[in-house]
This record gives C-alpha cells, sequence and structure tokens, in this order.
C-alpha cells in the first residue's frame, strides 16, 4: 500500500458535521491501492478493561480523481463526540492509519493514537438557508437586460441592441424592464435572480460604487426597487444582490476626498496608502483591484469602514428584504471582516444566502463561518472544457468533478453556485462554437448535478457573445430572433428539478460506468433512483440493460424498447430505475 | 517521482502570513524522493505579453518525517498577493504542481492553475503577544504548592506533605504560600506562573467550579489575589489562570436549580438536557465531561452563557490585571464561543495570551482568530517516549518532532506550550525510572527547543510522581530534601535562554546529523549560531570536527580540545559556531 498517497485530517472536507446530529468522514487513498477500509471509531472516554472500546463501520467508496480514491462514511454518535483510525486493507496488505502514524494494529492502550472530532456544537455546523437547495438562479446584469423607462437613460445613450456592448456604452436597462418580463422568468421556471450591482457607479457595470446607499438613477429609485423585490416574492422569486467590498469605485466620496488631500484626509485610514500624497498614474500608489487605480482596495480592518459596510449589508436586507449578498472579489477581504459580515447578515434575516467570488479552492471561507457558497468556477471549467471546447476525454471530465466534489463537505456541495458562464466569460453557446446540441447537454448536466444552478440572461434563448465586453449584449426581446426550442428544453429541465424528487438536490449525484462513449450518472434520494445516459458520440448507441421503471425524460429520437435503450447521436435518456 | 504524496492546500500550515509582510510557503513530498523544488510565483495580476509573469525560488528542506520531506520558502510580494505553483526535479524527472493537479511545465496562459494567497490582510495573521516567546512557565496545583496561611485550611485539613495525595485529601496550599516563596521562583528565573483553577469549587484539583466570580476560600481573598498578582509582575512574572467552561462543577448554582427543577429550572438551556427529568445515576441524562455527572457540559452556545462566561473572562483580566487563560478541555466547546473569547480578551488587555488544553492535532483552533498555543503534548509524548521510556529511538524522536514542526507554522511553532508532564501526568523523574542524567537531558532539550517551556512545580527540585494522584504531592521545602545540583540545572538552562541569543525563539531550530548515537541540532539567529551535542550512549565519543568558537556550556566531564569534541557519557556540549 502506499502509506505516503492516504489523506486524512480532520475538519474541513475530511471530518465534518453534515448536520446537529452527523458526521461525515472520509479518507483518501492512492487509485486502486486499497480494496476496503473499516471505519474504527468509538466514543472517547469509553474504556472498558483496560482498553478504548471500538466499532467497525465499513467506508464507501465515493469517488475518484486522476490520482485517488476516497471513501466515506457517516456516524451519529450518541454522545456527539468521536475518536476514529482506518483500517485499510489491500491484497494481502492491512494497516491501519491513525493521527500518530501507521500501525499493524488498532492500537487500544489510549485513545491519543487516533484522530478525534472533540464535540459537534450545532452552533459550528456550516448551515446554508435550506431554500438555497431548491433554487434555480437567474443572473441579470441590469443595464443589458431591458429599459422599461427611457426616462432614465443616461447621457448618450444607445437604441436597445443598435450596436455592439462597448466597455464604455450605455443601452439603458433597467429595473422597469425587469419588472416588465417577469413573467417570462416565471415562465422559465427560475426563483432566484442574482444582479450585478445595482449602486451608484460610474460604469455601465457598476462595480465601480460612488454609494452604497443609493440606486443608481439609471436603474431607477429606491421605490422602484422596492416594488421589484416585491414583485419577485410574489412570484416565489428570492433577490440577490452584488456587494463590490474589496474597493470602492474612484468617485466614492472617501477616494475623492483622499485624491485631494493625501495623508491628512480624514478618510485616509479608508484605504491603503503608501505614501502621504496619493499619485494615481502609471501606478498607483495605493493598493487597489489588480493594478486599476480606479478601484482602490477598502481598509476593511478599520473599524469605520467595517461598521460603514456592515450598515451597507444590513440596510438593504432590512429595507428591501433581499434574499441574499454575493461578494465580489471575496477572497481579497479579510476572513476577520466576512466573519462579522455574516453575523450581521444573519441577524438581519436568518435565512439570508452569501454567496463568494472566489474561482480558486475555497475551503478556508466554507467552514461555517463566513460564506454560504462561492461560485463555483471548477464545475464551470470542467463542464465548459469537456461539452464545449472538447479539451478533455470522459475520463478527465468525471475525475475533475470528483475532485471538486471531495475537496468539499457534502453540504458545501449542495448549494455551490455552479454557472456555466457569467458577465466575466463567454456565454455556452459561444463556447460552444455554437453548437446547440452541446449547449443543450451542457444546461441538462448543469440542472441535474447537485448545488444550484444559475443561469445568465439571455442564455435561456440562444444569445451568443464572447469574453466582456461581448457576453454583456443587449437582451434580445423580439420572440422571432429568440430560440423558443432551447427556452423550451431548459423550462422542461427546470419542471423537472421540482417533479422529480432525485433530480435536484434531494438525489446524491454519482457517476456510473456504460463505456467511453456514454456519460452516465445516477441521482439517488430516499423515492427515487434516476439514471441519466448522455451519448457523446455523433452515432446511436444501444445498452442493453437500461430495464427503466419509466422513461423521465430524453431528447426526441432516443428510445426505450423493453431493457434495451437507444440513444441518438448526441442524444440523451433520464430513466427511473426500480 | 511519488506524485500522490506531494501535498499542499493554501492556509493553515502550508500557506500563512508569518508577520504583516511575509508569506511561508511549504510543500510536503516522499521522503527522498524529490532533489529540488523551485517556488514558481508571481503577483495574480501581472502579465505582460499575453502570459502571466513569474519568478523563481528555490525551496529548502527544512526536515522530514517518517514518510516525508517538507520544503520552506518566504516571501515578501510587493502586494501582499500570490499565485504560486510548485516545479519539483526528481532524478531525470521533473514535473510542476499546480492547484489543478500536474503539468509537464509551468502553465502561464491562466492564473486559475495556480495555489492562490489572495490577500495578505494584516488583521488575519497569527499573532501571538510577543512576550509569550520569552517566558519560561511554571505551572503551579495551588492545593500543593504551600500553606502560607493556615487560618485558610479547609475541614479535614492534613499536615503538609504528611502522607500521599489522595484524589480528595486537603493540605491547605494556598495563594499566600505562593507568595511566600516567590523568591524560589525569581532564583529559577522562571518569568510565567500557569495556576490551575483557583475559583470557588469542592474538590482539591478546583476543576469542578462552584463560582466562577469568586476565588475559592482555602486559597484566600480577592485581595491576596490581587496582592499576589501585583508581587508576580514586580518581578516580571506572568500570571495565567485556567478557566473551566466546557463544564460546571455539580455546586455551581445553575446546575443545582436544573436538579431541582429539571426543564422548569431558568437554567435548563444552560445546560444540555436530554430528557425533562435530570438523573445523575447510573449515568447523567445531560451532556458531561466524559461520563462525570458531577461534571455537566455547560451550553456555550446560549448567549446567557456566552455572555456570562464572557464576562468571567473579562472580570479577572480587568480586576485582577491577569496575563493569559488557559483553557480546559478546549477542544469540546464550539469555536464560535472561542472566537468570542479571543475578541473579549484581547480588547481587555491587547496582549494576553490564550493557551488552550487540546492533545491532538490542534490547526482548526490556531488560524488566528481562536488561541494563540495549545498545550503541546506531540512534544512531550516524543520526549518522554525518547528521553525517559526509551520506547523510540533517535531517527524516530527526530521524524514525531519534525511532524509537529510541521503541522503548524512556525510562528505557532514559537509559541507553543512545550511541557514535560503536568498534574495530569507523571513527572519527569518517574518516567525517567529515577534517571536524574537522562532527566537532566530532557530539560536541556525542552528550554534549548523552539517554544515556550514549562516546569511542573517541583520538578526542579527532584520530586517524583505517578499518574494522578501521585504528580499532586505536597512541594518539598525542606532544603536538606530539596535536588539543588537539579535546580541550579535548571537555573543554569533558563539563563542561557536569556544569555545566548539563538538559545531560545530567535534562534531557528534544525536537526543535524552526528551520527546514531548523538542527537544534534542547531539553533541559528541573525546573531549566533549553536550546536548542541547530546551523548544517547554510556560510553565517551569523540567528534573530530567541531571546532567552536566558543564553548558555552557542557557537562564537567566533556571537553574540546583544537577542532576535537569529547562527549562524555550521557553528557551534552552547547558549542558556539563562527
Amino acid at each position: 500500500m502506499f502509506k505516503e498517497a492516504v489523506y486524512h485530517r480532520p475538519k474541513n472536507n475530511y471530518a465534518y458535521a453534515y448536520d446537529e446530529k452527523i458526521i461525515h468522514i472520509r479518507l483518501r487513498t492512492k487509485k486502486e491501492d486499497v480494496d476496503t477500509v473499516q471505519l474504527v471509531h468509538g466514543d472517547p472516554y469509553n474504556w472498558a478493561d483496560g482498553h478504548w472500546q471500538t466499532e467497525q463501520k465499513p467506508m464507501v467508496k465515493s469517488g475518484s480523481d486522476e490520482l485517488f480514491d476516497y471513501w466515506f462514511a457517516t456516524l451519529e454518535p450518541t454522545f456527539r463526540r468521536l475518536r476514529y483510525s482506518f483500517l485499510l486493507q489491500g491484497g494481502e496488505e492491512q494497516t491501519v492509519f491513525t493521527e500518530k502514524g501507521f500501525y499493524d494494529e488498532v492500537p487500544l492502550d489510549d485513545t491519543a493514537y487516533h484522530f478525534c472530532f472533540p464535540f459537534l456544537n450545532s452552533i459550528d455546523v456550516f448551515q446554508a438557508p435550506e431554500w438555497v437547495k431548491d433554487t434555480v438562479w437567474y443572473q441579470i446584469f441590469p443595464e443589458r437586460f431591458a429599459n422599461g423607462d427611457s426616462s432614465l437613460n443616461p447621457d448618450g445613450n444607445l437604441p436597445w441592441g443598435s450596436t455592439e456592448p462597448t466597455p464604455t456604452n450605455f443601452f439603458g436597462g433597467d429595473f422597469q424592464g425587469v419588472i416588465d418580463h417577469l413573467d417570462h422568468l416565471e415562465e422559465l421556471g427560475i426563483n432566484g435572480i442574482y444582479f450585478t450591482p445595482i449602486f451608484k457607479a460610474h460604469s455601465n457595470h457598476k462595480y465601480d460604487t460612488i454609494d452604497y446607499m443609493e440606486i443608481d438613477p439609471q436603474f431607477g429609485d429606491k421605490e422602484t426597487f422596492r416594488k421589484l423585490v416585491k414583485e419577485c416574492h410574489k412570484r416565489g422569486i428570492r433577490v440577490m444582490l452584488d456587494a463590490v467590498f474589496n474597493h470602492s469605485g474612484y468617485y466614492f466620496k472617501p477616494f475623492q476626498d483622499v485624491l485631494k488631500n493625501g495623508i491628512d484626509s480624514e478618510y485616509a485610514d479608508w484605504f491603503h496608502l503608501r505614501e502621504d500624497k496619493v499619485v494615481t498614474e502609471p501606478v498607483p500608489n495605493y493598493d487597489a483591484f489588480a493594478y486599476v487605480s480606479s478601484m482602490p482596495k477598502l481598509n476593511t480592518e478599520n473599524p469605520e469602514v467595517k461598521n460603514y459596510l456592515l450598515k451597507v449589508a444590513r440596510y438593504w436586507v432590512e429595507e428591501f428584504d433581499i434574499d441574499g449578498w454575493r461578494l465580489d472579489v471575496a477572497n481579497e477581504v479579510d476572513h476577520a471582516f466576512w466573519r462579522g459580515f455574516r453575523q450581521t447578515v444573519k441577524e438581519t434575516k436568518t435565512d439570508a444566502y452569501i454567496l463568494g467570488e472566489i474561482w480558486h479552492d475555497s475551503m478556508p471561507w466554507l467552514q461555517g463561518d463566513q460564506f454560504d457558497a462561492v461560485m463555483n468556477y471548477p464545475f464551470t471549467n470542467a463542464v465548459i472544457n469537456f461539452f464545449a471546447k472538447k479539451k478533455i476525454g470522459l475520463e478527465q471530465f468525471k475525475n475533475e468533478l470528483s475532485h471538486v466534489q471531495h475537496m468539499y463537505p457534502v453540504s458545501v456541495n449542495e448549494v455551490a453556485f455552479n454557472l456555466l458562464d457569467s458577465h466575466d466569460t463567454p456565454r455556452v453557446l459561444t463556447y460552444a462554437d455554437g453548437d446547440k446540441r452541446a449547449a443543450k447537454l451542457m444546461y441538462l448536466f448543469q440542472l441535474s448535478y447537485e448545488g444550484t444552478p444559475c443561469i445568465y440572461y439571455g442564455d435561456e434563448i440562444g444569445m451568443t457573445g464572447g469574453e466582456d465586453p461581448g457576453c454583456r449584449k443587449c437582451m434580445i426581446w423580439d420572440e422571432e430572433d429568440q430560440d423558443q426550442e432551447l427556452f423550451s428544453f431548459i423550462q422542461k429541465l427546470i419542471a423537472l428539478r421540482k417533479s422529480e424528487p432525485a433530480f435536484g438536490n434531494q438525489g446524491r449525484f454519482s457517476f456510473v460506468d456504460y463505456g467511453k462513449h456514454v456519460l452516465a450518472y445516477e441521482k439517488k434520494s430516499d423515492e427515487q433512483s434516476l439514471l441519466f445516459l448522455i451519448n457523446l458520440t455523433s452515432d446511436p448507441i444501444s445498452i442493453e440493460d437500461a430495464s427503466p421503471s419509466r422513461i423521465v425524460d430524453g431528447d426526441q429520437n432516443s428510445k426505450v424498447k423493453g431493457e434495451k435503450a437507444t440513444l441518438s447521436p448526441s442524444g440523451y435518456l433520464i430513466l427511473e430505475k426500480k
């Protein structure tokens, strides 16, 4: 056995409380190196006859990535505390993996050898709002969704969709436009909107805040926003706003004061100045987002700044009843700030959702004291590279997703924000080089995977667009120019999440093997077991032992006859199994 | 190369801010598998010609344990942010280890491949009080240190040292006794006292608190305690108290009320009751420390309880100017509580020290938001098993210590609470089966290792005693019965920590190889390099190339002549090197 590959360290994704009673334990071993793992566990204080008293529970192999197998077990210890080790069997070999290293036999003369889960304290349990698991998000970039009130058009506003978007042009999207088109969203079936920033700002993307307490006048006023939230709530749609707390905009009053007065400004400590006089060109002499002088980094360690931003966080929840905050550049802001942020937000609205923008491994922010979720770009990359760019094969796709799955607790995966694209990336259909069949399979996968999917505005009617600013085109409202068939397809998938118990987050996801030409996975809940079969080739594929109890869905040319299923080229079937 | 053995995950002990400017990066590889590691790093936003711009820095092998080598590098990134990967060379093979896996070349087309240290925010830096690094602790079990005021003797008090300690007998140790003997401690050279609990309690050990706001009457009153702290401070000695917040004692008023009124008690939610009526026998039907019905677990998630205990934490710091808290059974209390505790304590006294009692891997408590240190029992076990019990050889001893070293950040190691024994274990000399030479080498090692050493009362004058209650004997004050030579030896070592720059925590510790019969290690500071040589055998050992610039210390029979050093049996030399 390859002992060097065996990994476990309590907390994070390896040992965590799933809820107030259940503890999840995971172990990593070298791929195909270990045949069975027994979790040897006991109450830390349970001794008899001079020996620590233990039980054993077999662990199941929950997945594999390129190099490793992952093992999983759940426990519900009576006294909510646990010591444990792992008994590994591989071929003729047996070894016990403990906190102190490897032993031939389970050492029972001292509990100090063993890994410790000292006590399951409820308050430390990672707990995202329940509603998030059942949410399908829809991302709106407000400047480009719909212009419903031309009286608010900014200077130099261009006619809707009259030209390609640039980094600086305006088309007058606003709240009234969103309100006018809520029927479209209700029809699609989404039940959460994530708005990119709406606060007073200079640019069309509004990530350069001027005033965190004011709505940008091009979008409307506070009354219109209040109405928008109410209209959404009426339709069962939650509303999430974008908080840009890492940096302010250039025209944020405190920064203007600092530009003028340098170190003597009363706001000098609101930023990270490196010299007495503030210089913006050629490079800023203060900390900024990247090297962008117009986005000065806020000093969130300064209690004044922290209090101000927490007031902002509270205000929009309390006054306008928003349901969540998406946090821009969340990884560059201090953890202490986010802990305070979580406390403030959850005190104001217990079931508010907190979503961080982090593109890399985010475990340190997902321990229960900071975020409920992060934008799951590792998921995005795997799906895009597999279905759209075809840069990776089936094996690697499975490995990558399995890797991300095992990077985080199950409870984190259930509310991960799974996007295929956003205002920061090309659109799905553009990624897929116009291949609509590939795009449809991506939506099928996204909407049936674990976590909470998000659809970027316009994707549902077949909009295209490359990197920013290309992906920020005006929404197409002329029905003749909309891909209605794609709309119906996504609408159907969203409906299936609601009608089929195992389709959404009640179903546990796992890959199954139907050869190298079929992407196959199961979703299993207590009530239902669904098998998803996706033909990755341009030829029909027959599957002999499909034998479903019911055909839940499929493309129009894929069929089941008796035990045999036939998948059409790039076709799919969703089968309910006994 | 064994890719499966390569490990790095940002934060914790692998990537952390050492201070407000410096980032430490560590990597783990299979033992003796990799020849060199280059840290490939750059600012996340620094692009030119379509490529991410990087530099390389060689990592040094900072140590090894049984299975792994550890690699280390420090960086001081201009903009306090970092993306990085590892370029590994082993034999003819080369590979790049990134967050996304292994590559043949460093991928420079996207920073998303690379590990991320998004921003060094000062407030998140793990920072223990500066004074702790230079502290030598002395642990006092107040009931057994000295009886200075017989008027306070509890009922049934026994004459000092008249008989062996039992779990229930009393000898009348008190604060006046401590005050009377501060000269002894000053002479020894210690500069911190850790008192096991002093609050009103039922037992002789006082871990069963009756009233957290009152001094136990057998020890004195608040005025005597205030005087004790003042007298300590006058002599440059800090004072740390023991907070037993995991559970209360049986006679704690709220628990008495719960015993009487069950679920109807106004304190019902102060504990974890499982049934309406409270039953203590044969097993408690409420959560307790272990299964001890007289130590009911406190519900620290209840804001009332939390506020009460935080009031206690603040009170003794604010009113009596104590310098630190040692936290009993700290691992079983919720993290949220400890975060609040840290905030409260540090607000009251910025440089107060917070020490958790945790016997296992403690990384989750040592991330800067909870504790400054834990009781370093893994260190204890290694030292006892090597020097005293001789259960492990030199190689394993080095492996175990190196393992503990690399489990935590350097900043954590510098303030680790390194004990050889305590009121919960046999005494050093008893562990060593009376072998005083072994005991002396243990003190030499403990006092010259990194971290902050603690001496258990009476060890310095050669007291013995087995497991509790044996280790809780009355302090011997009759000078004729004290081992004065041992006292002088420890006194000398403590003095060397102050006089030699590299002896204490200014010196970085590393093992060096002088063969299997000599334990050899270096301490290096900017000013000084010290070599420690300890003869592990009963024969003299010659070392040819010692060539010190100065002999700092040694046992009386070990000598240096020119380049050659001779270590006497079980002897040692401390040499200053050029």
